[in-house]
């Protein structure tokens, strides 16, 4: 213990120490899903559907394997590019999903899907250079460019009342020689448009010819509601496995595990020694009783997973009962993820109407400049929840709107 | 589940992949711990002290809290810069240490100390900028700043039999106009160096005259071997609250957390969202349960890190007879930390003697080359272990140099 020490406040000097941090840091955007839930703050019974995640808490087998891990003493440093175990799950997991089989080695445990992308991101640009967007898009992959000390160019999708569109040509024509790698998020966050695979095939033909990355975010892959097959369409059908790609991933959506922060990453072999160092010099790692937690989630899961889409379904279905024909309801029914994006007629700025429901219906939605400019109309609402709470905030939004 | 498909190798074209990233991924050091460590992999017997973790894992009080949160549901998404009682526990932690109370918002949580570490690093630096760092040092801090885009410049501490010893007045000649910061790292691993308190005024003096950030590493601080005083001489114990200087910490050695990932970042209270939005962008949070623990550790963990500290005190005392008068070994008694850090009379390169202690003597200890050039005659040894463990790789070492 040292000596007393008085200090003097810090506030007159906010200003100075902010304007002596890095550009990179400094002009990192905030998050305003963080915004509106911060604004919602002790004001009683809001039900919050701003967020990406469903009202249920992990379940208790995968939790359970987290416990077990813990009485066994797992509490050390593991290795860098995560457990064997666990790699191995998600090279299997793949092969079910896509019918053939993948090196463990091509995998990398990251600490969540967004470490996953700052990594990817990281990995392929430098300052200057550009990450193309469609957007609208979570915002956080915007910030991960600009903390990469790079510039993030937001390609609009087009809203069209039958789907979200992305028009192909104008993602061609948005690159430039400063352009490093296409942001590809199919099922895409907040609209749920969808790629198609012949939409990913282009893609992916113009960024082999320009020698360009694609950074592929399919982590809604699961939750697909066009009916013409299981899952959304996936750059591992069409890609070769030396392709310049890399998958970001996550165990938070499929297996409600959001609060836990594990993720993936997946890349050429020739990758992985690289894809430990960045992972050695950001958090060295993933706790091993997390891992063997996820292993047993994606060994074990499936039956969960299930529910998990079926709930998404069935709320899907709610919300467009609910709002079809609804004319001061603007959106387009989704093809995958788990939100409904809508906007209302006339208003431009929904983040004025974010608030006003906040305050009077008492519905929390994310405003959808949260996503971009072009999302700026919208709200969005996370239907993958329980169905009392989801009926009663329909109940809630009908009640408001017919005032 | 989709079409079959076959897929190429991908190992001719690893090179092409990697010519393809970003010089500041592909430039990232790896870490030559990670190295020896997979040298020694299959080799049997080998007595683990390259590491800086006890052989220990941590105790049950507070892995229980984080299976008791587990239970109580607490797994979703919660606040960027951390749950607000973890805050808390770390501001009563700095008023029991220092003597004076602490706002808990100057405290956020990251995914380990490391985290904090690169968070730090990449608020102070943009592209081309250098941070000036005391070597020996933990290769991770150069690969924080390479990552970043910027420019590690390693600055010698001087081995001497009394001890490693920082000359200040190089240390400030070695700041040009690119250097943004400072990181000193007291108590040092590897060397054991600590800075006096007039070391830390002279330091700070000098970095609020030239403006620039000190990044203070203060994780081992409560490993002190001085004998003048109870922890080691900190900045916390001169400086202002809104002084330029960013303070990393970690869960992992105090409390025996080396596999858990939770650490903190210590800053003027101006730059709490900056720090936030840099969170949100990279993990997005700690998990809730991990924090739970955490609190847990820091609120009834002094009786714990009072053992922590005896049995690295008995430690390093069983080196010190071991090997003070054999005139085949350098060292420096250490100041602090856990680390003994030696090498062998006219070897210049220890990581040939590394591997060879590994093959011949089943004794693991990590290459001095890992902490920078000048650590290259040396070996880190660490000693916070349990004493069976360390009796007998000293047993092992004798026998070796014996022969």
């Amino acid at each position: 213990m040292s000596q007393q020490k008085t200090v003097s406040c810090c506030s007159d000097s906010g200003s100075d120490l902010l304007g002596h941090l890095s550009p990179e840091a400094y002009n990192a955007p905030s998050s305003a899903i963080v915004g509106i839930k911060t604004y919602a703050q002790g004001k009683g019974d809001v039900i919050p559907l701003w967020i990406g995640e469903g009202a249920m808490p992990t379940p208790d087998f995968i939790c359970k394997a987290a416990k077990d891990a813990l009485d066994a003493g797992e509490t050390f440093y593991t290795y860098q590019n995560g457990v064997p175990e666990l790699r191995t799950a998600i090279a299997a997991y793949h092969q079910r999903l896509y019918g053939r089989p993948f090196d463990p080695n091509r995998f990398s445990i990251t600490g969540s899907g967004m470490q996953a992308i700052q990594m990817a991101v990281r990995m392929v640009i430098s300052a200057g250079e550009e990450v193309i967007i469609p957007s609208p898009a979570w915002t956080n992959i915007r910030s991960a460019v600009v903390v990469a000390g790079g510039t993030p160019v937001d390609l609009d999708l087009h809203f069209r009342p039958e789907g979200w569109k992305l028009d192909i040509d104008e993602l061609f024509d948005a690159c430039s020689d400063k352009t490093r790698a296409l942001f590809i998020n199919s099922p895409n966050n907040p609209t749920g448009w969808v790629a198609t695979l012949d939409e990913l095939k282009a893609i992916l033909d113009f960024a082999r010819k320009r020698d360009i990355w694609i950074i592929a975010d399919e982590i809604y892959t699961r939750f697909y509601f066009g009916g013409d097959r299981e899952n959304a369409p996936s750059f591992y059908e069409i890609a070769e496995d030396d392709d310049k790609i890399l998958y970001v991933n996550s165990m938070s959506k499929n297996w409600a595990m959001t609060g836990w922060r594990v993720g993936w990453i997946g890349a050429p072999l020739a990758l992985e020694p690289t894809i430990g160092n960045l992972i050695q010099c950001s958090t060295s790692g993933v706790a091993p009783f997390m891992q063997r937690a996820a292993t047993v989630a994606l060994d074990h899961g499936e039956l969960f997973i299930a529910d998990q889409i079926e709930r998404a379904r069935s709320g899907r279905n709610k919300l467009l009962s609910a709002f079809e024909g609804q004319n001061a309801v603007r959106f387009a029914p989704p093809m995958g993820s788990f939100y409904f994006f809508f906007g209302l007629e006339g208003e431009g700025d929904a983040s004025i109407i974010a608030k006003r429901l906040v305050d009077e219906a008492n519905v929390g939605l994310a405003p959808g400049f949260a996503f971009g400019q072009s999302g700026s109309a919208f709200m969005r609402l996370c239907f993958a929840t329980n169905q009392d709470r989801l009926d009663q905030a329909i109940y809630r939004l009908n009640r408001w709107l017919a005032q």
